[in-house]
């Protein structure tokens, strides 16, 4: 494709996009197609010959956009919201028209360097410690996601428990990583990829209350398997977990892992970017003075297109010790006056996207002010949604919410639990396939809750107030179906 | 930023990038800042209000863009080509656009049935077998890079070898892994992140000549292994290797894997998708009979941007075995009844971009006719390289070439091995330093030989001419100043 025809096809794309963007509530949130449907309505086999751009336009919007559940449609409450933005796409469209590999300093300086300022602009945002700066011992890289950057954060700490030995002979006694049954899945994985098997990891208690971690029996497991000669090696606390927004007292948690020598990761995937607010600072309590390494997602909640993930450590040392490998073809005059930062020693791949340029786009478009808004106008609603369920006898809030995701389950007076959750799942069955909304669910004490989470960028106060407006409809009408 | 303000800003990226591809000769290929250069032109702290887009722009060519090294230039030849195109730039562009996460097929059917369709496209292109497709007990999908291809490869090999066991327990015995000097280092840092550490890593004796592994030795080391209890959990034979596409005898190094039921990754990063033309399909041999992995890069040199590689696997099962966790956050009705594949399950992130866009776009844009033409200009400016190379006296050309890649040492007539080495190095930087191409170099049995990889987009036989007269002018300048 010439310059010239992709100046003219970048243009439709472009207008396609816009015109997407601006029609968004028009399609149902959920694809309500069948498995299969839309792979048989693909040719099964391959052009010989090259087709005009217009034809993948045209099946984009026939064949494909029936399959596309929108992340980016303001009835999107799943999961958590998964924000795009203009500049973050537009930032993105640089990083694919440049073309760019940035594995190392030398392979284009540019995307290096800004990669370091972005990351350090994100930290004094965020309000992250001074330790996290790449000046210092630490550093922050752009990850792909949360499970990538806490697989990284694991290998740094095995490399730090088992002094470097893991790198050079492998998992050759018994690492244990502490989490709890609210940590992310990713973990387990993690532990899985890095040779330790699920059985290293180990679960600590949380207050049946908040679901948060307790540090006290973090206290005895660590105590009790370093007995056993196990060598513990991480401890993840969660700030914000995936099922309830639960957060775990880094405090306590990162005063037990002090008192013994182990690595604390702190996962704030969704939350972290939310202490773009002085008000919810207090998300980062505990990190400057105890964690190793914090992760979070500006591709969740912090309008910059999936994926970018950052990690920070606070020595960096660890993290090069774990993944560093020099073959020949890669040595070079900048990597060998080590006056130079290479990425590709920070991560699992080798080779990487210019992902710089879209965090950096949106943080000049929106500017601090611009992000703050953002966050706050999520929790705003989330609070004022909540408001609404407490004061309805038909539902039961479950507490707390501090940020945008708000869980919830119907009463079906009457029901036993067990008949009560299979009607919640299948109220919101009914609610994904009415198109106008995607919820997602979850399990708290054995009994499933509706997970509302707020912060798609396009959401506003109408969307959630004619939602919940819904949401009580058709519990109503599902109500009354029922013995 | 709305819709609108997208609408004006894309055009105006577009543009940008559409005049940047048009005039990119106009550039050094090379960038020539010094280290911190470009980080201290940019503002250390974040603004605290939004700024107009146009600052971006204007920024990205003012301050970045001295600090790039241009991966699309014609004259660049350094490492392997890491080709982008205007359907792959653009088919990116759509997916930043509509911002789905594909984890789930749930989440967005047509992001998991578009890739599985492109996978098997794609297989079919470059003459893959059959049992590598979804339909069968095999099947496809996207990773970042090869390097993460070969992770989760080797992950999938100890989960056979194992049983199970390394996903429960650990890495509890001494599995190893099988390549060689010429393997490519993404293959060590697999076994260092999977918990085997390096001393797992068994280097197989290459032939000194062609550089390929030596199959009889690695019956050998496989019998001595197993004999010392070892378990042997994979081998990984390339075809093309990195330092200067060496290839691997794989049908007899599938013969010895059968043998001894030990698990066969091809690595196949570069040169895989060479075979898109029949001439070039002989790069398959033995992976039909004998691959239980393959893994090739469509962002190298199939026009696709980073990044794109494509794994296959015989077998699933044990993939999915390796990677597979459900928590009930992510269970949905879809999944629950098996009927649909979760991409999330092959690979190391839970998250996913919407990658199989931009390889539809191309695969359409260019048609198989258009992707041969393409691969046989970067075949041919190569072989008629070679020929100029080898009828110089003042240089030695490295035999075989079969691809795009070419090396070569320059002779300096009277200077000890040593020197020799440190004088084509000498002369490699004052290339680069020219702006007019890009090198770099590698090591055969010791000695220091340039590598020249043809295969960008833009590169045509000019360009490669004028690179070569260019060469031996600098290296006839540069002997005359030697003793």
């Amino acid at each position: 494709m010439s310059p010239e025809e992709f100046r003219r096809h970048g243009k439709q794309v472009v207008d396609w996009i816009a015109d997407y963007l601006a029609g968004i509530s028009s399609y149902p949130v959920m694809s309500q197609v069948k498995p299969g449907e839309i792979r048989a309505a693909l040719p099964s086999r391959p052009p010989e010959e090259g087709e005009p751009f217009e034809n993948v336009l045209a099946d984009l919007e026939r064949v494909l956009l029936p399959g596309i559940t929108h992340w980016q449609h303001p009835g999107f409450f799943a999961y958590f919201p998964s924000n795009a933005s203009g500049p973050a796409i537009l930032g993105d469209l640089l990083s694919s028209g440049l073309g760019v590999q940035g594995m190392l300093w030398v392979t284009s300086p540019a995307c290096t360097e800004l990669e370091t300022v972005v990351v350090d602009w994100l930290a004094e945002l965020l309000g992250l410690p001074e330790h996290f700066r790449t000046d210092a011992a630490g550093g922050g890289v752009i990850q792909d996601s949360a499970s990538s950057a806490c697989l990284v954060a694991l290998l740094a700490a095995l490399h730090r428990a088992g002094g470097g030995r893991v790198a050079a002979e492998g998992v050759d006694r018994r690492y244990t990583l502490y989490v709890t049954s609210q940590t992310h899945s990713s973990l387990e994985k993690a532990a899985r990829i890095a040779g330790l098997g699920a059985a290293a990891v180990r679960g600590v208690d949380v207050d049946p209350g908040t679901l948060a971690m307790d540090p006290g029996h973090l206290r005895t497991l660590l105590a009790e398997d370093e007995a056993a000669g196990a060598v513990p090696a991480m401890v993840c606390a969660t700030v914000g977990t995936t099922s309830t927004t639960a957060i775990d007292p880094v405090p306590a948690i990162g005063e037990v892992c002090r008192e013994r020598g182990v690595w604390l990761h702190v996962d704030a995937a969704y939350a972290g970017v939310a202490a773009v607010c002085p008000e919810l600072r207090w998300l980062n309590d505990g990190v400057a003075a105890y964690a190793d390494s914090y992760s979070t997602n500006p591709h969740k909640w912090l309008l910059t297109n999936f994926d970018c993930t950052v990690l920070w450590t606070a020595d960096r040392a660890p993290l090069l010790g774990a993944l560093s490998i020099l073959p020949e073809y890669l040595r070079n005059a900048a990597t060998t006056t080590g006056s130079v930062v290479d990425y590709r020693d920070w991560q699992v791949p080798l080779g990487r996207r210019f992902r710089a340029l879209k965090l950096w786009s949106v943080i000049r478009w929106y500017g601090a002010e611009g992000l703050r808004e953002h966050i706050r106008k999520g929790v705003a609603l989330a609070r004022e949604l909540a408001g609404w369920i407490a004061a309805d006898p038909g539902f039961r809030l479950h507490e707390p919410h501090p940020l945008g995701l708000v869980c919830f389950r119907p009463v079906w007076r009457g029901l036993p639990a067990a008949e009560s959750d299979r009607a919640t799942l299948r109220l919101m069955e009914l609610l994904n396939a009415s198109g106008s909304m995607y919820l997602t669910h979850t399990k708290v004490s054995g009994r499933v809750l509706l997970r509302m989470a707020i912060g798609t960028a396009a959401t506003e106060r109408q969307h959630v107030e004619r939602a919940w407006e819904q949401i009580r409809r058709e519990h109503a009408a599902l109500s009354a179906t029922l013995p």
